[in-house]
C-alpha cells in the first residue's frame, strides 16, 4: 500500500476582520476534469478589501478562515487523467467562478446567474492567494506570451469589462460615459472603445485617476469641477463604475433617448433613478453580475493590446504581505491595482 | 373668387384647473395627406384627469384652453386629396400622436420618442374631446365590425399594454406580474396573456378591481391582505402599472433570474429599486413611453376577442358632460374606463 | 462479497436496413445524478423510419444494432443517490439530449449544437424503444395530468415547433405560414398560434392532413390545388416543416419583408433559395435543429391545451410490432403519429 | 412678376446600354426641406457598371436617360427655407436613398426596405453624375475636415460595411470571414475589425486585390491555390462579397456553430446552400439590402481613420470621361475604386 504524502504550501488567509497571516495547506490534488495551476499573480479587488474591512460582503460572511484573490493566473503544474485540453507548461489565466451546469440558468447559458455557483474568494469557497489552485480544465484559459503574468489575472476584471459592454450593446457609434476612475471604470472604458465606441469618456474626482484616463487616451470630467449636465455629453450607454449614488442619479439624468445603464458598482441596498428619464426616455437599466463566456474575447482585447492591463498595476506584494495590499489603495490615492504573487 | 363657409363644430375644453366647458369652432380641413374623421368614442386617460385636476403633468402646462381625450375612435367623413389608404365611411381608431418623421428616433423606428411629436391633448397640442378631429392617414387604422366604437377607442391602452410586453419579451413560458388592476393594468394582463404567457397575476388593494381581474380569467393577489413575497411568485416580468413606489419594490424585489421590468404606472420624480436584486439577478428595467407600430397588433387582439376591451367600459358621457367623465373614477371605486361619445 | 443479479428488460432494436426484433438486455442502474424510467409511450418519428429504411442519416450510420426512439415519456421508478429534484412514481417526459455542458456551445446555452450531445437513437447511443431507460435527471421532466402518456413523449415534437417560433421570433401579430402538415408542421403550426400568431396557415398537397388542420383551427392550402402566389399570403414567418425543395422556394418567394424562414423539414444536401428575396427584402433564414431549454414551455402549451398533441396520434404498437409502427405512416396515408407503448 | 431664369449645369447620362453622354439641364430649386449640394465626388459603383453594361439591373431597366452615381459628396451651396441643419458652405455626405417615411417599413425603422424609396441611379430615379443635386437635408450629413472630397463620397460604400456588420452582430472575439476582395470587401472586413473583431480574413483569386488586402493589416487567403476547407478557419461571420456562388458554398461550409452570414455580394437569381450547415450549425443568413442609420456611424469610422476610404481610390474622372471610369475595372486588374468629380 502506497502512502501518499502531501506536499504543503502556503496560502494567505482572512481570520477575521482586519486579521491576515499566512498558513501550510496541503497541496490540492486534481480532480479527473481539472488542473493544478501554481499561481503567479493575483489581482486584489475592492470585494477583497471589503472582505478584509468589514468580514462580510450582503449575505456572504467570512466566519471561518478565508483565502482571498479571485483575479488569478499562473501555470499549469498538473493535469488530471481526463484533462485533454490543457498541458503541463501552459501559461493561463483562471475564470473564477465553477457553476453547476445543470440548473435552469446555466442551462440557457446564463451560468454567472447560477444560484449554486463555486466563487473565489466568497464564503465558503477559498480563493487564490494561494501557491496552488486546482480547477476544472474548462475554466481554465492558455494565455499567449503578449500578456504578461500580472495581466493573466486582470482578464478577471477585463472580463467584468467585457460583460458590461456586451449587455449595453457597445458598438461603433456609440457615446460612452464610464463613472468612476477606479481600475474597473478605467478597464471598461479602454474595452468600450474596443468595442468601437468612437467617444468614452470618464468621470472621477481624484486628479489622478483622471489623468491615468487621459494618458490612456480616454475623455475625462472632474465631476468635483464641473457637473456632467454642463458637459453637455449625451450618452447612449452609461457603465456605472462608481458605486456613488449622486453620480449614478447624474449621469442617468443626461442619458440621450434609448440609451442603455449598467450598474458595474456596488453601491448599497438600493438606487434612486430619475423616473421620467427612465420611463420618457425609455432607458433601459440593468446589472452586471459577473460574466459569462467572456474569457475567449478577454485574451484577445488584452493580447493585442487593445486594453492595457499592465499600466493598471502599481505594486506588488507577496503572500507574506497581504495586508499591506489590501490596505494600499486606502493609503495611497494613486494606487489603482496590486498584485499578490504568490511565488515571491 | 369662393368663400368657403366653414361647419361648426362642438369641442370640449379645459380652460384651467377644474374648469370644462363647451365651445364651438370650425371643423378643420383635411390636408392632402389627411382624413377628417368624426370621433364616435374617446376614453378618459389617467392624464386627461391629472390635467384636469392639476393643469400640468411635469412640464408641460396648460396655459390656454386644451382640448383633452386621446384614445379616440370613429367614421372618416373626408379624405385629404393625396390619400388613398381610406375611403368615407370607414370605422377607424387612430393613434393619437404624429411624430417628424425626419430625426433620428423616427428614422431608427422608435417615432415614440420623437422630440418633435404632436400628441392629442398634451399642451400646445389639443385632443378628441371634440366631433370632428384631422389626422394624417398613416395614423389612422380601419377597424372590422368585431371592435366595437368604445374599442376602437380602446385601441390606444392596448396599445400601451403591447408595448410594453413587447418591451418585456413576454412569450410562451413567461411568468408575468402586474401591479395595479386599473383599466392599464387589466388590459396589460389579458396582453400577456395573448402573448403566451402562461401565468398572469395581477396585483392591488382595491377588492373590485380584483374580482373584474377574476372574471377574466386572471390570476390576482390582494397586497392589502398578503404580501407578495409571501405568495411565492417569482416572476420572469413585471408589468409595473400602478405607479405606487412600494408596489414597484415589493415586485421588483420578488423577480426571477433575468427578468425584466417594465415601468408603466407614473409615479413621482424618481424611483427607488433593490439594487442587490437588479445586480445580482441582472435584472433589465426599462420604462414603456407611449408605443410605436403597435396598432396592427392591437386590432388583431381585439378583433379575435383575446383582449376584452368593452368590458372595462363602466360609463358613457357626452360632451357636456366631460366633468363628470373626469371626476367619476374619483367618485366610484368601481369606475374602470368610462367613454366620452361627442355625438351624444 | 454482493452479486447483484441484473434484472432484465426487453428492447427493440434496429439490427441493419429493414431488420427490426426484440432482445433482452439488463436494465440499466441509474447513476447518481440519474432516474431510472420506465417508458410509457415512444412517438415515432421521421428520422426512426429512416433509419429503418436507409440504415443511416447522414454521416449517422447503424453498423450495430440500434434501440431507436426519442419521443418518450414513463414513469420513475428509481433515483440515484445524487438526485433530489424527482422521486419514485411521478409521471415523466425525457428530453433525450445529453450534452457534455462544458464546451462553448454548451457553456453559452446553445446545448443543442454541442458536438458531444448524446442524443438517443443517434447512433451510437440507443434510444426509448425500451422498457427502462437511464437519464440525467436534469433532462426528465414531471408532468402534471393534463398531459396524457402519450403527449408526455410527444412533447419532443412539440419542443421543435417551441425552438421553431422561438428562432422565428413569433408573437401577436406575425403572419406564420407553414409549408408540410405532417406531425412536425400540424404541431409548429399549433405553437405558432399559442406564441399569438393571429394567422397560421399550412400546406400540403395531402388532403386528409390539410382536413387535420381545419379540424384545429388553422388556415390551409391545398398547393396541389393552387399556388402559393396566388392566395396572397406575405408571410413574416415561415416554418418549414416539408423538407420539399419546390415548396420551400415557394413559400420564401411569398414572404414579406424583413420575414424570418426557419428550416425544419430535412431535405437533402442543399437548398436553393431566391437570392433577391434573401438579398431585396433582408429575409433572415436559419435551420433548427432540435432544441434547447424548451421543456417547461413545452409542458405549459400542452397542459392548457394550447397545442393539442394526442389529437396527432393515430396509432399504438407494442415493442413486438414496431416494425409496423415504423411502417405505418408509408402505408397509411391518414396515419399521422403513431406511438410506441413498451409496457404493452 | 419675376421671371426666373434656370442656371444651367452638366449632367452625364446613360442613354442606352454602353451610350453614355453629358447634357445640360437646369440645376434643380431645392424644395423648403432639400439643400443643394454641388457635387465633388462620386464613387463607381458595380451597379454603374452593371446598368452601363447590361441596362437594368432585374426589374430596374434603364429605358430613358439616367443619371448615375450614388455615392455622393460635395458642398452645400443653397438650402431650402425650412431647413435648420445645415448651412452654406458645409462640406456633406449625401445618402442616396430617400424612403416615403409613412409606410410600415419606415415607420419600423427599415427605411431601406420601403416599397416607395428613391434611390440615386435606380430606374427612374436620376443619381449623381451631375453638378448638383437637391436633397432632402435629413439625408445630407455635413463630414469633418479629417474626410476627404472622395471619402464624403464613399461613405456610402463604408455604409454597406456598416450595415453588413451590424446585421452580422460582429464585435470583439468575433472571427469574421470576407469573400472577395473588391471594394465592398475590403471596406467590410476594415469596418469588421473597427467592430472588434480580432481575426478578420479576405479571400480573393486577384493577387493585387489581397496585396491591398495585406497591406490594410488584414488577413488574406488566395483561394486559387489554396481551399478555405484547408486554412482550418472556422468563422463565426461570414461577409458574403463576390457574388460567387462557388465561393458562397465553400464559405459558408466553414462555419462554425451559430454563425452569421450576410449575402452582400449580388449573385444571380438564386442561391445554394448547404443545407446540413444551415440545419445542423443553425447558421443564421440573410441579405443586407442597402442600410439605415449608417451615416453617422460611418462618418465616425472613416474620421478616425479606422477605416481607410482614401486607400481604396484608384482614379479620378471628369463627367466628360464617365465611359473611362465605367470600364476602368474591366480594363485594369489593378483598379479598385474610381471616382468621378463633377467639377473637374
Amino acid at each position: 500500500m502506497e502512502v501518499r504524502v502531501s506536499r504543503m504550501m502556503t496560502v494567505s488567509v482572512l481570520r477575521s476582520v482586519g486579521q491576515v497571516g499566512v498558513e501550510e495547506r496541503p497541496v490540492p490534488q486534481p480532480a479527473a476534469d481539472e488542473v493544478l495551476v501554481r499561481i503567479g499573480s493575483v489581482g486584489v479587488c475592492g470585494s477583497d478589501v471589503h472582505y478584509y474591512e468589514h468580514g462580510r460582503i450582503g449575505p456572504y460572511v467570512v466566519d471561518s478562515p478565508l483565502v482571498l484573490g479571485h483575479e488569478a493566473g499562473g501555470v499549469v503544474t498538473e493535469v488530471g487523467q481526463g484533462v485533454t485540453s490543457l498541458r503541463v507548461g501552459q501559461r493561463v489565466s483562471i475564470e473564477p467562478g465553477v457553476p453547476c451546469r445543470h440548473c435552469p440558468q446555466c442551462l440557457a447559458g446564463r451560468y454567472n446567474l447560477c444560484p449554486e455557483v463555486r466563487f473565489f474568494a466568497t464564503p465558503p469557497y477559498d480563493g487564490a492567494f494561494s501557491q496552488y489552485v486546482a480547477m476544472p480544465a474548462s475554466f481554465v484559459y492558455p494565455v499567449p506570451d503578449s500578456i504578461s503574468d500580472d495581466a493573466a489575472g486582470l482578464l478577471e476584471p477585463l472580463s467584468v469589462g467585457v460583460w458590461a459592454c456586451r449587455r449595453a450593446h457597445v458598438s461603433p457609434g456609440s457615446t460612452v460615459l464610464v463613472t468612476g476612475a477606479g481600475p474597473i471604470g478605467l478597464i471598461a472604458a479602454q474595452t468600450a472603445r474596443a468595442y468601437g465606441a468612437d467617444a468614452v469618456t470618464v468621470t472621477d474626482v481624484n486628479p489622478h485617476r483622471l489623468r491615468v484616463a487621459e494618458d490612456l487616451g480616454l475623455g475625462t470630467i472632474d465631476v468635483s469641477n464641473t457637473t456632467l449636465a454642463d458637459s453637455g455629453i449625451e450618452a447612449d450607454v452609461l457603465l456605472e463604475c462608481s458605486g456613488n449614488a449622486r453620480a449614478t442619479w447624474d449621469a442617468v439624468s443626461t442619458m440621450a433617448r434609448a440609451g442603455r445603464v449598467v450598474l458595474v458598482g456596488m453601491g448599497g441596498d438600493s438606487v434612486n433613478l430619475p423616473l421620467s428619464y427612465v420611463q420618457d426616455r425609455e432607458l433601459v437599466v440593468t446589472g452586471a453580475f459577473r460574466y459569462a463566456n467572456t474569457w475567449p474575447t478577454a485574451i484577445q482585447l488584452a493580447a493585442s493590446g487593445r486594453v492595457d492591463l499592465d499600466g493598471m498595476v502599481t505594486g506588488h506584494y507577496g503572500l507574506d504581505d497581504v495586508e499591506a495590499a489590501l490596505t494600499a489603495s486606502k493609503n495611497d490615492p494613486t494606487a489603482l491595482k496590486v498584485i499578490v504573487r504568490p511565488g515571491d
